[in-house]
């Protein structure tokens, strides 16, 4: 009989996994057990879907089951919910169809279960409330927009993926409130970031409560949604509600097998992504991740990292040796024309973590004036004890995040501020000015020294 | 008397260290002999200007000789062309207007001379011969065209500026030629990228003869120039003849004031920027720097190295302590949309230097194909003995050539294709593929293994 790995979870990680092992063990079984209809889809594509940029759904699926079944010889196995692994037997147990039980034997495991929402309000099982943490779900909510023409939104959380969702409903024509509980959107932004970021909410209509903690959906009797109820007294008309206030890791099966969690609350991992269980391993959204500036076990649910956690999975499974060191935490979303990133921690995360935190903001052109160039910020924090740079954050247009990738590098790096001050970046006239942000920054940085 | 900084010359490195200087020493007398009739401007934008992309030639101005005088205080002074150092008197001769002698004390001085057009071919006397390496000349170029409506270009030397001035005469309705010595379009460029810069060439009409040396250029007797003469026996008909072929390092005062060359032929510099002369520094297109790669001394004659080496020999001239480490030899340009960018050394660069360098090349979308994401190119040099990444090359459209600065970083930081593996840059459907095409060439790399 042939070596079996089995991969519970058919999206980022889990069809990453699966293909790695696959181009190295020609011969190994492959079996992919798959809860929904889909593999594969671009989740971090779902907002746009939803905003109408992305035509039909099929677009966000990079591959489909067929296309793993045919090309890759892996067995997906669609609508096979995993419900128990018996680590002694080597067997997971499925419900095929919602119903059906069926055991899975196995050799290797892979855990790519990935993660929930964290919010169930009182209401949220009514038609007109959606995550969109799904392609099933994404569709169910684009439908709802094209058929019943809704006028207000209110979402309920202001991550990334509020955001991108917001963007997606303005688009529609949608009326859109924000309701988030803490005092900033998104977590861990530096405050000039984030009152740029407020700026372009207000410049596109969206209506932001901060500090307003969404409560409970009140409805009509017919079962639709009509508001959400919010902090004390709170009350926001809606005729769809999004929520989005983050997601928790699925770890109920891993934990129900003995497979230990870490401090974050995920599956903890070793380098090459496996649990306390010798062949068995974790990726993606169910599954910590090192942080490289903190050096410890972070949380950090994002589509890049669940690839490299699955590649990686997917290597060590096959009876190879990878390793993923870690991350740096680096993300990038946008809110229409204004762009965001971050890579590393925000000063009060550096020290919360015990660093000797500072940070400082700069604004910098893109380009030259002549060639459209637009003014962004970008915040440098960094150690002051060592000098050591912990973290930037950018808001701006015109290209203006992806610069966030050389200050990445510099994390993966462990550089010090005195590195970064000549870093020798492109410059023409096109393409950025003389001194990059990241450098003015830099010196700034220099500036007010050691503590 | 206060102390007193001399600088000669007064663009991109002179006014970078006046001005750095000034900064730090408010009590300090300082000085800039400045040959022609414009300070501190962006010579990086003279193209543009041709092009007509930038209106006025007051625009490539950073800030004018009175600014400087009046906000700076420094004693900026044009049409003074130093013609003679005398290090032990500590004197600098200039001729005022052209003629007119001015001796110039100083206790400390930098050098900022820059560079000279290589070329000077029989019949570059011509008036409808151009180079476009000052404003003055830049100006004159442009005024050309707008009066004469010249139809034929001939460009010599496709060098950086070679692709930019041809752009440039397209965008003016040109027909234009290229006549370019060696077999590649930009010196040490990897065949997959010059490639597709050739197909750019093509797509706008300019046509390129590789291989063919200019050797004259001929005219009819009222002066004005009809055709350069190239190769054996090759002859092309110009209206009007633009000469890019390289620039090399004005060290004549240098020289005959008894500071050393380096090895390339520029002026040999410490980390301080300072010469074999203690007190007399030099920065920009007159010195050398050196290069972080190979750790040697290189003449990389640019915008943004020049404001580094003025910056740091103005802070090394006002009593302070600034070192540049060096670069890493970061270059970003364009031909219309493509969008060209290299950083660190090209495979052949680097096997001259000893290197075991391997190549690869691998092409990945800038971003999502639903957000208009293009294919580019990403040649990726390192060296097989010890997994070093030792260069980088990009070709493509949409945002690719920017993202040379991952890989900049990593040269600064030494980085091995194991560290690029994994690299945490930024991922999200309007910005970035999952992978990076930076992450793909590092696994090619890892594919091909050590030697």
């Amino acid at each position: 009989m042939p070596e079996r790995l089995v991969v519970i979870g058919g999206v980022a990680a889990g069809m990453s996994a699966a293909s790695r092992a696959r181009k190295l063990r020609p011969e190994m079984e492959i079996v992919v057990l798959e809860k929904g209809r889909e593999v594969s889809y671009g989740a971090c594509g779902l907002p746009y879907f939803v905003a109408g940029l992305v035509a039909r759904p099929e677009e966000l699926v990079v591959y489909d089951a067929q296309f793993f079944r045919e090309k890759r010889n892996i067995d997906v196995r669609l609508e096979h919910e995993a419900v128990a692994i018996e680590p002694g037997r080597k067997l997971v147990q499925a419900l095929r169809g919602g119903s059906q039980p069926v055991d899975v034997r196995y050799d290797r495991l892979i855990l790519a279960t990935g993660a929930a929402p964290v919010q169930e309000l009182p209401g949220s099982q009514r038609p007109n409330v959606f995550h969109c943490h799904t392609l099933a779900e994404a569709v169910r909510l684009r439908r709802f927009i094209e058929e019943h023409r809704p006028q207000r939104a209110v979402i309920v959380g202001s991550g990334y993926i509020g955001l991108e969702v917001a963007e997606a409903l303005v688009r529609r024509g949608l009326e859109v409130t924000i309701l988030e509980r803490s005092n900033a959107v998104l977590d861990g932004i530096e405050p000039e970031i984030e009152q740029k970021l407020e700026q372009a909410l207000a410049t596109h209509g969206v209506k932001l409560r901060k500090g307003a903690e969404a409560k409970s959906i009140l409805g009509a009797n017919e079962g639709l949604a009509s508001s959400v109820v919010y902090g004390l007294s709170g009350r926001e008309a809606a005729d769809l509600v999004v929520l989005s206030a983050g997601i928790r890791p699925r770890t109920e099966l891993a934990e129900a097998a003995g497979i230990q969690l870490g401090p974050t609350g995920a599956i903890a991992t070793d380098e090459r992504m496996q649990t306390n269980l010798p062949g068995h391993y974790a990726a993606g959204d169910c599954a910590e991740v090192r942080h490289l500036v903190t050096g410890k076990p972070a949380y950090l649910p994002l589509g890049t990292t669940a690839n490299k956690q699955g590649r990686v999975a997917g290597e060590n499974a096959a009876g190879y040796a990878a390793r993923l060191e870690g991350v740096v935490g680096t993300l990038v979303t946008r809110f229409f024309e204004l762009e965001l990133a971050r890579t590393g921690l925000s000063v009060a995360q550096a020290r919360a973590h015990g660093f000797a935190a500072a940070q400082v903001t700069v604004s910098a052109y893109t380009r030259a004036k002549y060639f459209g160039g637009k003014k962004f910020l970008l915040t440098l924090v960094w150690d002051q004890d060592s000098e050591r740079v912990l973290g930037c954050q950018i808001a701006g247009e015109d290209g203006a995040a992806k610069r966030i990738d050389a200050a990445a590098m510099a994390l993966h790096a462990r550089m010090r501020i005195r590195d970064l001050l000549y870093a020798d970046l492109s410059y023409a006239p096109p393409f950025a000015p003389v001194w990059e942000a990241l450098l003015v920054a830099a010196n700034e940085a220099r500036k007010q020294g050691r503590r």
